[in-house]
């Protein structure tokens, strides 16, 4: 069913209030360390501090989000305070000499595990590119292309941050890294695109290697060549939140290009991810499915997880944006009704994170090791600049 | 309740119908891989190999398991058999030139992945040590006693094999480490001990540092001093089902020891980590739970896995032995009841080894990274032989 005028502006209302008065205010309240700068991340349901080591991903995608509230809705100061705080954190006491950036780290930024992928150093590339717009100040965009650039490096010599390998390994090619690039290309450049022409070509090409047109699924890993290895687990991963959030990133790409065919590429992505990944019987996104049907090996493949709903919710109502059409409005229609009634904390506001199969709530933590504030309030606020479009276009 | 002469004997039939008719079976029809040696670890439901990596541990582990049946169970042929292509498969195959052991490889056993620990080695050690003695082919106890060696060194000088260490490092000791090579020594030396007294009296101190008297429970991480350190996950970490493994690693010793205090203890510490957690809701025993009850960060915290419960059966049987006590009998029952109504696949032998918090199979598989012929049958091999004992002196 296509959604009336009046159902756009309800939703449109919704989603404002819950971006800025249930969520937004948990981390302005909670999060920010002023003694050291930067964030604090494991907070426990109210908001208390339940363990003061800081996250090196959860650091950039924090600094990375005040940074874009203050630049492209409202120019509260504190906003820009917490982003400041966050990037000047990041830059003059997370990174290591040798431009590592440590994934845990102590509340004043001295390293406790650097992992062996990209992923840190991404998030602080947005964070560094968002802040230097956001504050004005030219020489955190240039820290962006200075990291940026290594980063380009290492996803394409693994060896240089990643784990030794041996003589057995299956040479696989994950979704994450050119998914995550083609993001942080989006981000870098304030979605322009310009001067990564070509990075951004190489990012396409391998990530459409993940998308099996044929059986209308994206595996998480394949050969370097786009094969399938379906005789290991790796090979046969489904991780249908992860395809959705690939779904929209290819679609951002789509639209400025004006790729028509990628374009449909892309919402058939969102759409056959979510037709996948549901839950028929308890409704919700699973975690992780194997793709010859097997049990899958990940403990928590059945449990529903907070962002790959945030990022459905979204690719939903984008697809829906470009489409008009009724199928995509009842995809983002039941994505929403599932993730509005399962996920909010009511009392002390933000999202519970992880829920089992049954959508009751697992752990009551709101930001942890791989939760802080991203995926909630950057699917809330996409949604709703997509609904004021909706509304202003109706 | 004291349980009667005739409930012990049909408990002991039980047992021995357990093992010998559903379990053992399952692992001599579906894992031996009479082409390249070694154990498929990959099993579904129904023992299809799902995946032919091998595992490390678990090579280790089923070598070990197939060579003490043939030598303290009876002499079947197929087992020393069994036990030989696993033990020939780990050290002519699967050992690395640098006398590491791969976690991961491929079915010729090709490295794949190699952990930054060291129990891969632990269990190649017990698995020589255990096929030296069925098949009475001394250099396999040689090789025991080398890598024993090694293990011993990377153990106290973890720089060697383990993760690079960072400023922002808190300094933990693991449980794991201690507890694993008590054990280690008590295979090693078919439980003598000799001459390894002075090295067991460092596992003995270095574990009991993990135990906390006064508040009755066993962490998972202290520092090297034995303090508490609550400030971060780690150092509050909760594994019931490790540390009641951990209690009856302990019990062997002090048994051989002839010391009363620490078989008091090592009793406690069973009884201590069944109290703390079983999930007194849904019953069975927790996998992960916080000192300070917050929220665990572990997604899998409350599910409920084999190896818990396998170890509590035998920590419990093995408590009750010693006490003849009704509190012991009554741990034992409960959890007896728990396991063999939950874990059993009475379709196609073997047992499911994780079940969601209210006791539904979550995965169906029989064999995984994890999981192999190890715990199931090691701990009804136990029972079997104490519930024997007990028959025998009533």
């Amino acid at each position: 069913m296509i959604p009336t005028n009046s159902t756009i502006t309800a939703l449109r209302r919704e989603f404002e209030t819950e971006l800025f008065e249930h969520v937004i205010p948990f981390w302005e309240k909670h999060s920010w360390d002023r003694v050291n700068g930067g964030f604090w991340n494991c907070l426990d349901r109210s908001g208390n501090v339940f363990d003061n080591t800081k996250y090196g991903w959860l650091q950039g995608r924090e600094t990375w989000l005040f940074s874009k509230l203050y630049r492209t809705v409202e120019q509260k100061p504190v906003w820009l305070e917490m982003a400041r705080s966050g990037a000047e954190f990041l830059k003059n006491r997370a990174l290591m000499s040798d431009d590592r950036l440590p994934f845990r780290m102590t509340s004043d930024g001295k390293p406790v595990y650097v992992q062996r992928k990209i992923f840190s150093e991404c998030f602080y590339v947005m964070a560094m590119a968002e802040y230097a717009r956001a504050s004005g100040d030219e020489s955190y965009a240039r820290e962006a292309q200075r990291m940026f650039e290594k980063v380009w490096e290492w996803a394409f010599d693994w060896r240089k941050v990643g784990r030794p390998s041996f003589e057995g390994e299956t040479s696989l090619q994950s979704l994450a890294v050119p998914m995550i690039l083609m993001n942080l290309i989006e981000e870098l450049t304030d979605g322009l695109g310009e001067p990564f022409g070509r990075e951004l070509a190489d990012c396409q090409k391998a990530f459409l290697k993940h998308v099996n047109v044929p059986e209308k699924r994206v595996y998480e890993f394949v050969r370097p060549d786009g094969s399938l290895c379906t005789d290991i687990p790796e090979g046969r991963q489904l991780n249908p939140g992860h395809a959705i959030e690939a779904g929209w990133f290819l679609q951002h790409w789509a639209q400025r290009q004006k790729n028509s065919d990628l374009s449909l590429l892309a919402q058939n992505v969102v759409r056959w991810s979510h037709a996948e990944g549901w839950d028929k019987e308890k409704g919700g996104l699973f975690y992780f499915l194997d793709a010859q049907g097997h049990s899958p090996v990940q403990l928590e493949w059945n449990m529903k997880l907070w962002w790959p709903h945030c990022e459905a919710l979204y690719a939903h109502l984008l697809n829906y944006s470009l489409t008009r059409s009724a199928e995509d409005w009842d995809l983002f229609h039941t994505t929403k009704e599932y993730t509005f009634k399962h996920f909010p904390d009511r009392t002390y506001g933000e999202w519970y994170g992880y829920l089992d199969r049954d959508g009751r709530v697992s752990q009551t933590f709101k930001g942890g090791p791989y939760k802080c504030a991203f995926h909630v309030p950057r699917a809330l606020l996409l949604c709703w600049n997509t609904l004021k479009k909706l509304e202003s276009e109706k």
